[in-house]
């Protein structure tokens, strides 16, 4: 029987993530035709949020190197000043981890499995573990927010929590 | 001898296309560690510009159908109000139609061919080709423009300009 601390991974589903911002992709988005018909516009997939001073979007690579799991996950980060969109640039498996906020602190985490071809975008001041690449190196295209104003929030956790595979069954 | 109204493709690269908006790449791109080290950001590869009422920045997802080349160019476009960018979700290939501005019309037309792991950010108002997959249905991520106003503006040939495969040699 697992500990208390112990995080099963799920798979990842709008309906799922909705606390924690936006799945990415083009299943069950809005889309239509452009280009006389040759291209298909999946269309506004994400919310992407920018406060603060002199605050601009900006378009960037993350390259990753893998996680193995089991995972002991020490800290989480939010980002108050902006959301932090993630498209995998690769079919690898990867994890997005999020928590709900109680008074300053993550809490009822959850362990989010993409399938290939979803990407995240998680919302403003959204608790998250960092970029969770499993098995291979992977590179991800991220759209997230530049400006002045410190943009990043730590929390470090006294006992960590470890990420495991799905529940059996 | 080809006939004036043939462009030849070329390889994309910063240099070159350095006039129409960046390059979206890791090679030769600023970056540096995060995560403990663990992710590797490459940071702020493009320029996303935002005019007009209500301007927001926007990721889609664009399904492209493929061209065939030669391909015969009848159309081009830009848009006033943003830029927009095209990062591929495949290494298929795929070209980069753009062109110069004389009066309000495209001319010196360039058709670039991105590598693998390369994609592009147009910049406001240049003019372009409507998004050509070559080969295979293509997907890419879109960064662009979202609020009021018309942004986009099309330019239509009295003769069509051939594109065809990189001069021989």
């Amino acid at each position: 029987m697992p500990a208390d601390n112990t995080i099963f991974t799920e798979p990842l589903t709008t309906e799922a993530f909705a606390p924690f911002g936006q799945v990415i992709q083009t299943e069950n988005a809005d889309h239509y035709p452009i280009n006389l018909g040759m291209t298909e516009r999946f269309h506004d997939l994400a919310r992407i949020e920018l406060e603060g001073d002199k605050a601009r979007p900006l378009i960037s690579i993350f390259r990753g190197r893998p996680y193995a799991l089991p995972l002991d996950l020490l800290m989480m980060e939010r980002h108050p000043l902006g959301s932090q969109a993630f498209f995998p640039l690769s079919t690898h498996p990867w994890l997005v981890i999020v928590a709900q906020d109680n008074r300053g602190e993550p809490t009822r985490l959850r362990a989010f499995r993409p399938a290939a071809g979803q990407g995240v975008n998680i919302a403003i001041n959204v608790w998250h573990g960092v970029l969770t690449p499993l098995e291979k190196t992977s590179e991800f295209l991220v759209v997230d927010r530049g400006g002045e104003g410190n943009n990043l929030e730590e929390h470090h956790f006294k006992h960590p929590w470890t990420i495991v595979a799905d529940r059996p069954g």
